[in-house]
């Protein structure tokens, strides 16, 4: 796979089919970039109008051309697109870049011809970028085949980032930012249509480039959720940090994103749970991404979350703490002797944490120095970012404060250090950047981006998902008939998920005795796969508190499913035991078509029903993923106890959530959803009350 | 109020005291930079150890100086600052710029020495801002009374912005980012540790200046809330925006700023209060206040929230969905026929809204007028935000869609249009903005831009805060000594809030009768103005279903008392009737030291132990400002009925609220708190299940 990638993007020979004389055009503009870039192979213009082309010899057809083409770039009208493919194929053209619109984003005609090229293309073996798309680009072996429009043609910087994007007007726009910002890039390519080539095969192609040491990525959908996950965890396993912007985030994004790409979007939140199981962050917007890359740049990743901040003023700290909080950082304080020593050197410094070194010292840097010391003397702290306002704008105190960090480096080895600093040219942030500190203006997007570092620091930490399913020994699997709640709970249970204990009767007789069994307040449910909504006929009876009782019960529970259900037969009813106390939960199962099945879990009730507060993780995962499922809820802290409740026992819930997970993916082909509600927490342990798995049709 | 800041702000005369020879010295550099800057009144250095400084006859003391001084900046040190001032104010001083640091930062001798000053300058009728603060500037008027240190002795470019800012270090970093961004400063305040002249007073004072349009204000906290009040109250009248920036969001932030300017800090969530009454921006970075600032200086405020989103890149169109989203704006579809129309002129475009007008339309400019004039003329509209991409950057591009506009805006007068392009200069942006559109590098940032222009604009349509309290006849006042549920909920009921049909019984037979008299299961509780925790000490008996059993729980609850406390005389029962349903909430009343009362709501149960998912208005309030309350919280479609319940009485709601407004703002001098849980919402009304009112101690 990764072999062919490379005559798309390290070609030696390109043809350009339907080449222009005239630089503007898409036909043009490749080869008047490759010139003027001076791109080291051959360069083959395909037109038969001319004999030749920007000063080079022209070829009437692709098979005129003398030797080996590694990329052809055709910018031919959509009407001559399949035979001139066919050329291609047929003089052994090893890639395409395919400039070509009104295929499949036109319609179903246009989807036809699609189709078509790529089985040419891959019955010939050869790869092909879009169709509809904006080209590649490779600067630092100045290979240009795109016919996006630069200002004065201007040539991309080359650097260490390598950008994929389907949108091709995107990854332009992201560029030429990155441009502006001065962040190089090592590659560029954009998917379009994505016949062949897609966003996680270069994803996976970059993991693997030397060059390569930031991904930032921008899609709608994603096709193939394997190749994409095999992408993520090359990325990881290779310390890559991939920035992804998923947009359709909002309803109407989503639609939007749904009419453009013509392809399943999938839903935004399942994305969320791939992203948090490959460390991949998420970025909102481009200068997010272009942050976060620059401070990727660095190659350093905190470990933790732990982060130290100080500041030469007061209220830039406290700024820089409320970005802190809302980047999910923590601040611990400095210790006691810590804060009473920078009390001593600075009188009236703000010493918790953020620290607040005054003005003082800018003008006494030994004490910038011995600050730094103490605070990562403390072993506190994971990063620290800290706020020097104009100090590089004389170079006085700017070579002063780098010296400073200089000795800080060297006595320290590896730290997180990040500066914010404003008034500062390229060549003052220099300085620091030599240093490995990456230099923010605003002091809020700093920590921002120290946030994402330290995302990245724990992904890496972390193993990558495990596609291990853990199969108890009697696990049973799903039949393909609809399953009632009894059936349904035995399944889960054989798995390992705690449910409650459930009696199935059949007659007067048999519930008196199953209540005398538990002796406690029980409710009585019926049980047939065919009647999904018990409650609503009235075939829930709850705190039948006698076995007589329960006698009488079973009578109306089948009186009420003859009047309501009269052609249902195999009726039973279920006795359990009614429990007191305790947190609802939900756990369910969805099987996405995209992303296969992912198991959910939320608080009950209206924070469910109302806030979505919830998580999701795609299954398979192992219990630690699980735990850090639970941790992202919102109403969290429930599960911690409140108003004078126990806490739950969440080892429980993570266990339950992960054994579901593993059922789940073993049963992916048979699966349409499970729904657990509720799943009831308890101090010690937790029970399902309550089990619907619907197979799939 | 306004006159004499016009002293400290528009001097025509001003003295440095402790005047410095070396221009990079703090009583050196205002002179230098009034030199610079070409300062058209009398400079008076003060320092008896020169006859000359920087050029400039010298004094020996204030007192010296032949002609009036409409401002001394002082810069002296801590130690000699009593008596500057009373030599200032013995000579007429009007206004005094007072950098001296040292004082009620320090503690508390510091804080004496500057209530010492205060005091002279106020008796002297002398205006005083600081001190330990970095000064004024006006740029316009050439006027420098600052420390501040600019690179090169950069002065402030001039424009229609009003900066105020407690942070000195803060406030200048504000400056210089604005400057950098080409936004140009008016006027320039850093108050530091407010001894006089506060935020409040700047913002007042800013508000009636005509050359300001645009107000940011940094602060950390806010002594004089009336004050505050006020100038708000004067700029939303002036239409003049504020964009403020309240630090310590955080926990961690929030202690950090009352250690770094000693004041009471006041809870954040009043803050949010306040702003939300008076129309305020609450800006969480710098680059947003900038950002906002920029865009508000065209002076277009949509009176709504619905915007129309076009784009040259399908891409692009999502993301913006996702910000607008992001920002609480809307998305409404274009009309069918315009959808249709558009699809006619650009085959595959994106027609809904966001409107996809692919690259096309930067080829034929025309198209994007038609679809301007669609859009506009469907009357769907409040705003309008258009990614152009690198439109600018070819003049024949540029030109030809600035032409675009200006016919717009030729035929549908003043609509809120705003750009988003790349590669453009500021001379290239000048196209556009002299036609009004703001112009943004980042789409995303764009939409968030527009967002708060739509906050501002819908906040100049609403009426400023109604200060007036309506009192029922009949209206019970808080007594001193404290109060029961009984008593709690006849004050409430008295003030218009309906509570619960309680009756108080004394004896067997009492709860008999009044059992009866409900005819219902009812609840019993104790009541004793002493006994604040009921339910932990067994003092409520619910589903009482009989009038024996309400004489035998009455009894029971009465044994309880006397073993629990046997202290406590006069006590009594409550029985009240337990009301099936409805919706539990909480309402209740906060008496904040700085904000005064403030009314809380929240949706009951979890959503607010866990979730803090409340909102709150300073008292008194309306109706209409109640609804806009309600509708804040996360969980509010619960008020709309789930899971087939019922929607909730959300008048009656309102109605509670406002009128628990009046209540605490007419008591605003004698009431602690007051906690209503729960105020049950019900399809048709409202009813209060429980009251505890806590008097001042």
């Amino acid at each position: 796979m990764n072999a062919s990638l490379d005559a798309l993007l390290n070609p030696r020979s390109v043809a350009i089919i339907g080449a222009s004389n005239v630089p503007a055009r898409i036909g043009g503009r490749p080869i008047h970039n490759l010139i003027a870039a001076g791109f080291q192979g051959h360069i083959y213009p395909v037109n038969p109008k001319y004999a030749e082309v920007q000063g080079l010899p022209a070829f009437r057809n692709i098979a005129d051309i003398p030797g080996p083409v590694d990329c052809a770039i055709v910018a031919v009208p959509a009407i001559d697109l399949v035979e001139t493919m066919r050329a291609c194929a047929g003089a052994g053209v090893r890639s395409a870049v395919v400039f070509t619109s009104g295929l499949a984003e036109m319609g179903e005609q246009g989807a036809e011809t699609q189709r078509l090229i790529a089985t040419i293309a891959r019955d010939a073996g050869m790869r092909i970028v879009g169709p509809n798309c904006l080209g590649v680009a490779v600067p630092g072996k100045q290979w240009y085949g795109t016919f996006a429009s630069y200002p004065a043609m201007k040539l991309m910087r080359s650097g260490s980032l390598g950008i994929i994007s389907q949108s091709g007007a995107y990854g332009s726009h992201l560029y030429m930012v990155a441009q502006s910002r001065g962040l190089g890039v090592s590659h560029w390519v954009t998917t379009g249509n994505e016949a062949d080539v897609d966003v996680a095969e270069v994803i996976e192609y970059y993991a693997g480039r030397p060059e390569i040491k930031v991904i930032a990525a921008y899609a709608e959908g994603v096709r193939d959720m394997a190749a994409m996950k095999r992408a993520l965890a090359a990325a990881h396993s290779a310390r890559k940090p991939v920035i992804f912007m998923k947009v359709g985030q909002s309803t109407v994004g989503a639609a939007a994103a749904a009419s453009h790409t013509a392809s399943l979007a999938g839903a935004d939140a399942l994305y969320g749970a791939l992203f948090a199981q490959y460390g991949v962050y998420r970025a909102s917007t481009t200068e997010e991404i272009l942050d976060v890359a620059y401070a990727c740049q660095f190659g350093e990743f905190p470990k933790g979350r732990r982060v130290c901040l100080q500041s030469i003023s007061g209220g830039v700290g406290v700024l820089m703490s409320d970005a802190a909080e809302a980047a999910g950082l923590q601040l611990p304080a400095l210790p006691e002797p810590v804060q009473q020593r920078i009390s001593q050197l600075i009188p009236f410094a703000g010493t918790r944490n953020p620290v607040d070194f005054t003005g003082k010292a800018l003008a006494e840097p030994a004490l910038i120095e011995e600050i730094s010391d103490l605070a990562i003397g403390s072993g506190n702290y994971d990063s620290y970012v800290i706020y020097m306002a104009s100090v590089a704008s004389s170079p006085l105190t700017r070579d002063a404060v780098a010296a400073v960090y200089e000795r800080v480096r060297q006595k320290h080895g590896q730290q997180s250090l990040m500066l914010s600093l404003i008034m500062a040219t390229p060549e003052d942030k220099a300085y620091y950047e030599r240093l490995g500190m990456p230099c923010f203006e605003d002091p809020s997007l700093a920590v921002r981006a120290m946030g994402a570092l330290s995302h990245f620091g724990e992904a890496f930490e972390r193993k990558l998902p495990s596609q291990e399913r853990q199969r108890p020994a009697g696990a049973l699997d799903l039949p393909s008939a609809p399953i009632d709640e009894y059936q349904a709970k035995k399944i889960l249970a054989s798995w390992g998920i705690p449910v409650a204990e459930d009696r199935l009767v059949r007659s007067r007789a048999e519930a008196s005795a199953a209540w005398s069994g538990i002796n406690g307040a029980v409710a009585m449910k019926i049980v047939a796969a065919e009647i999904l909504h018990k409650t609503e006929m009235g075939g829930v009876i709850l705190n039948v508190s006698s076995a007589d009782a329960a006698a009488q019960a079973y009578d109306t529970l089948m009186q009420r499913v003859r009047t309501a259900y009269p052609d249902v037969s195999n009726v039973a009813v279920l006795v359990t035991p009614m429990i007191k106390g305790g947190i609802e939960t939900v756990l369910g199962v969805m099987n996405d078509p995209t992303f296969g099945p992912a198991v959910m879990f939320g608080l009950g009730g209206i924070l469910v029903e109302v806030l979505h507060d919830v998580t999701f993780r795609l299954a398979p995962f192992d219990e630690k993923e699980a735990r850090r499922m639970i941790d992202e809820i919102q109403g969290r802290a429930v599960l911690d106890g409140v108003r004078g409740a126990a806490a739950s026992d969440v080892d429980a819930l993570a266990s339950a959530l992960s054994r579901l997970s593993f059922f789940a993916a073993e049963n992916a082909g048979k699966l349409a959803s499970v729904d657990v509600n509720p799943f009831l927490l308890l101090p010690n342990g937790a029970v399902a009350l309550d089990a619907l798995i619907i197979p799939k049709s």
